[in-house]
C-alpha cells in the first residue's frame, strides 16, 4: 500500500509538471477495455456552489460542460500503440501520449518507434516524480471524477459522468455490502472500465487489498492466478461464472473459497449451482453504469441456508434490496407513477435514487432528462418486488417476447435451457411471425470438449418437457459463440437482427430447422 | 430486522399522532446513562440551504438554534421514574412521558402510580402505531440528528450536535474499518449515549445484526451473555477489558473469538495481553464525541503478526491512521501551526477534519469557535506521528507531570504499573511539591480475591526497577476503587484534588507513606 501510494504521488507530480491540472481530461486506451475510455480527472465542468438541489445541480453541471478533449492519453499495451499514433495523427491538438510497457517487454524498445517529444513512458513518469508531492483535493465533492461509456447492449454508448461524492459513497457501500475484509486479494476478472469496476479500484485500495490484474479472459489462467495468489475476491457478469464452470479445470475444486460478486444479468439457477459446486461463493447484485455500481443486492437471510440448493439458487438470482448507503428503489406503474403492490406478481418500472446516481450524460441534456426525472432515475428495466421487499428484475421490455398474446420472458426460457448439461451459453430473442406476432428464437453455443451435438429438434423437445408450450422456442440456432459487448454482455440487438433476417417462422407450430455453424 | 423495522414504524407513527414532529426535541432518561441525554430528532435548528462551506454552515446552524426544550421524555427503568416525575413537576411546559417497562416487571403496574393523561408506556406506542407509517426524511443532510453530552473528564459537559450526513458517513466508515460482517451479534458493553455508541446503533442495524443489551456492567453477566447469545462484537473503554480479564470467569477461556473495539484511552500493554489471552480479539481506535466516533484506528499490518506478543501489544496501543471515510488528521506545532516531523519523537497538537466532525456545541458559539478553526477541529490532545504515518497519542496536556523540569507522561507510568499482577487499576496524577514543582502520585486499586496487599514501599520499589528515577511515583495511595465518570473513565480531576489536599510531598526524595483504604 505504501509503495502504491508513493507511485501514485510520483505519477501525479509528473502529470502536474508536464502541465496537466484541474479541468484537464485524461484518457486511457487499453486492450483490456477494447475501446477509448475517458476517466476525467479534476473536473472539466464549471463549478457552481450556489446550486443546492441534487437533481438541478446534476443537470446544471452538465449543461455548462465545455467540449471534451483529452490532454493526455495513456496507452496500455503494445497492440494499442499503432491505433493511438494513427488516431492522433489527424488531430490539430493531439494529446500527450504515455505508453505503459508490459513487464515482459524490453522496456522502451517498442515504444521508441512511436516516441516523440510529446510522449513518455509510464516508468518515466514514476522515476521523474516527486513522492512528496502535495496532491490536490477536488474543489467540491460534486466535481466530476470520471467519464464512463455504457456498453450499449440496447443502444449507442453514452458518456456517463460521475462525481466524487457519488463514487465515494458507492465505494464504501460496496465494501460493506460484500463484507470485504482488510487485505483482500482481488482478481480483476471484471474490466475496470465497466461502471468503474463497480468502484473496487477505490474500494480495494481502501481496505489495503492486493490487485491481481490480467489483460485477457482465460479460464485456465484465472484458475492459476486464484491458486498462486490466494485470490479471495473477484467480480464479473454471469458469463464469467459460466466460462469458469465450463472450463476443463472445473474438475479440480478450489482449495479455498473465492467470493464472487456477479451482476449485469440475472444469473441462471443452473449456472449458480455449477459455480458454487466448484468452490465459488456467489453474491448477486444489480446496478447500472448510471447508478455508480451495485445499488441493490440479494442480502442473504440465514434461514435460507436450510433450503434445498435449487431453492437457494432461485432466491440468489433475485436482485434483492437496496444497499445501506443508497436512498431508495421502487417499482412503479409507468402510467400512474404509483408504487406497484409488493406481491411478487405486479410488474413495475424500476426507479432509483441515491447519492451515487450519475450527474448525467455528457453533452446530452435530452438523454439526461429522459432518465433523471424529479430526483429519480428511470432506465426502463422492469421487475416485481416480493412481499419481503426483494426486487426481482423481470426482463427489459425489449426482452419480452409477445407470442399469440402471451408474454414470454426470454430470461425464463434461457434459465430452463441452461439446465441442459450440453448448453454453454444461450440467448433467446423474438423472431417476427405473421401468425403469432413473435416467436421465441434461441441462439445456443455448446460446451466445448463434450463431443455432444444435439439437434434443434432435441433441444426443442428438452424445452417442451420443462415449460408451457407457448414459451418453447420455435427456432434453435447453434453458434460457435454468441456476439458480445466488450464487457461480456450478449448483444441481443444483434441476435434480433439475425432472427429478423431469418424471415418469418412457418405457420405450422412445428420447429423450423436452422442450424448455423 | 423486519420486526425491528415494524416496531420503529409503529413508534414513529404514534409519536407523530401525539404531536411530535419536525423541530421537536425528544430526550431519554436511562439508568444505563446515569444522566439526561437528549437525542434531537428532526432538527431543532432552522435550515439554510444557501450556506455551502462546511465550517460556516456548521457554526451558522448553531447560532440560529432556538432554546432547547424536550417535548417528550423516554424514561427507561423503574429507578428513574421518581426522578423524572419530580423533575417535571416544577416545569411550566412539562414533556410527555413515555415509560419503558422492563420485561421482568408486571407490565404497567409500577407505571400506573405515575401515569396521567400525558404519559404512555412504550408498549402502548407500539400497539397503537401504524406499521405502514410513511416515515419522514430529513429536509437536509445537514439537519441535526442527535445531541450528545461529553462526559466531562476534564471540564463541564458540553452539548455536542451532530447532523445526519456526519453520522451516516461515520456509521459506514466504522463498519468497514472494523470489518463487521452481515448478521453480527453485538453486546452493548459500550453505553449507547457515549458518542452515540460510536455509531453502532445505526451500524449494527445496517448489517442486520442482533443487539444484546444490558442495564449494568457486570463481568459474570457479560461472560454469560457472550456464551448464551454467541456474541461476536462488543466495544468499550480499556477499563472494560481490564474488568473482564480481572474477573474470576477469566480462568475459563471463551469458546469463540469475540471482537472488541476499544478507545477512550490508550490501552495498556499488560491489559491487552491479558484480554487477548482470554480470547478477545482487540482493535483500538481514537475519536471524540465531537468527531462522531472513531476516526483513527490502529490498522493492523499482517507482518506484525510475526512479532513477539509484547511488541504486538505495544503497536496495538497506537491510535493509528485515519479511517477511509475521514478526511485528514495531523499533529501540528501549536505555535506555528505547521505539521511536526513524522518521526515518532516530535510532539504536536492533534488536528482533524472530515464529514463527521460535529456541527458545534449547543448554544455555545465561543466554545465552538475555540475548537473549530479554519475547517479543522482542535481539542488539545497531543501526540506524535511515526514515520509510517501511525498516530500515537502522548497524553492530554493535563496528564503531563512536570517534575524537576522533566516531563513525565502519566500514561507511561501507569503502563509500567499495570504490568504488576496485583494491580487492578491505576491512575497517576501530579501532586504539588515545593522542591520538584510536581511529583507523580499513583492511585491504585488491587485485583480482588488475590489476598495480596503490597505496601506502598513495595509498589515504589517495583517502579524503580522498571523506569527512570524521575518517573517513579513518590506517593502510592491504595483505593477500593477509583472514581469514574458514567462512561467508565477515571476522573483524574478528582484524583488531582485529592493529591493537592494531601499537601506537599516531603523534600526528601524518599516516598511518603499514605495508605488510604
Amino acid at each position: 500500500m505504501a509503495e502504491t501510494n508513493l507511485r501514485c504521488l510520483r505519477v501525479a507530480s509528473s502529470l502536474s509538471s508536464i502541465g496537466i491540472g484541474k479541468s484537464d481530461v485524461v484518457s486511457v486506451l487499453s486492450q483490456h477495455s477494447g475501446d477509448v475510455r475517458a476517466p476525467v480527472r479534476r473536473s472539466d465542468v464549471r463549478r457552481d456552489p450556489q446550486q443546492h438541489q441534487h437533481s438541478s445541480r446534476r443537470s446544471h453541471r452538465l449543461r455548462s460542460s465545455p467540449p471534451l478533449q483529452s490532454k493526455l492519453l495513456f496507452v496500455d499495451d503494445v497492440s494499442s500503440r499503432e491505433l493511438a499514433v494513427e488516431a492522433i495523427a489527424t488531430m490539430t491538438a493531439p494529446p500527450i501520449l504515455v505508453f505503459i510497457a508490459d513487464k515482459e517487454e524490453e522496456r522502451g524498445a517498442d515504444v521508441a518507434g512511436h516516441a516523440n517529444k510529446f510522449s513518455y513512458t509510464y516508468d518515466e513518469l514514476i522515476e521523474r516524480g516527486d513522492p512528496g508531492f502535495k496532491w490536490i483535493r477536488p474543489g467540491s465533492e460534486w466535481d466530476p471524477v470520471v467519464l464512463n461509456y455504457t456498453s450499449g447492449t440496447t443502444s449507442a454508448p453514452k458518456g456517463v459522468v460521475h462525481c466524487h461524492r457519488g463514487l465515494f459513497v458507492m465505494s464504501l457501500d460496496s465494501l460493506i455490502d460484500w463484507t470485504v475484509p482488510k487485505n483482500p486479494v482481488y482478481l480483476w476478472t471484471l474490466p475496470i472500465f465497466h461502471a468503474n469496476g463497480w468502484t473496487f479500484p477505490w474500494g480495494i485500495a481502501a481496505v489495503g487489498g492486493t490487485n491481481v490484474c490480467l489483460r485477457k479472459f482465460d479460464a485456465p489462467l484465472i484458475y492459476r492466478l486464484i491458486r498462486d495468489h490466494g485470490v479471495t475476491h473477484m467480480c464479473g457478469a454471469p458469463v464469467v461464472l459460466n466460462m469458469l464452470s465450463a472450463s476443463q479445470e472445473y474438475s479440480q475444486p478450489l482449495d479455498h473459497t473465492v467470493n464472487v460478486l456477479t451482476a449485469g444479468a440475472p444469473p441462471h439457477v443452473a449456472v449458480l449451482l455449477r459455480a458454487e459446486s466448484v468452490g465459488f461463493n456467489i453474491s448477486h447484485g444489480y446496478g447500472l453504469t448510471e447508478t455508480g455500481g451495485l445499488n441493490v443486492t440479494c442480502a442473504w437471510k440465514p434461514q435460507w441456508n436450510r433450503l434445498p440448493a435449487s431453492d437457494q439458487a432461485r432466491l440468489k438470482a433475485r436482485q434483492g434490496v437496496r444497499t445501506v448507503g443508497f436512498t431508495e428503489i421502487d417499482a412503479v406503474d409507468p402510467g400512474t407513477g404509483l408504487s406497484v403492490e409488493r406481491n411478487g406478481e405486479n410488474v413495475g418500472e424500476i426507479v432509483m435514487r441515491g447519492s451515487s446516481i450519475m450527474l448525467g450524460y455528457l453533452k446530452d441534456p435530452v438523454g439526461t432528462e429522459s432518465v433523471l426525472k424529479s430526483g429519480w432515475f428511470f432506465k426502463g428495466d422492469v421487475g416485481v418486488i416480493h412481499s419481503d421487499g426483494y426486487l426481482e428484475i423481470k426482463v427489459r421490455s425489449k426482452d419480452i417476447i409477445i407470442t399469440g398474446g402471451e408474454n414470454v420472458s426470454s430470461v425464463e426460457v434461457e434459465a430452463v435451457m441452461y439446465t441442459n448439461p450440453v448448453v454453454g451459453e444461450v440467448a433467446v430473442v423474438a423472431r417476427p411471425d405473421e401468425f403469432w406476432g413473435e416467436t421465441p428464437c434461441a441462439f445456443v453455443s455448446l460446451k466445448p470438449g463434450l463431443g455432444m451435438k444435439p439437434t434443434e429438434k432435441e433441444m426443442i423437445e428438452y424445452c417442451r418437457k420443462r415449460m408451457p408450450r407457448f414459451m418453447v422456442p420455435k427456432t434453435v440456432s447453434f453458434r460457435n459463440e454468441l456476439p458480445k459487448t466488450s464487457t461480456g454482455k450478449v448483444m441481443k440487438f444483434v441476435l434480433r437482427e439475425i432472427a429478423k433476417k431469418m424471415g418469418q417462422t412457418s405457420l405450422s407450430t412445428g420447429p423450423v430447422l436452422s442450424i448455423n455453424k
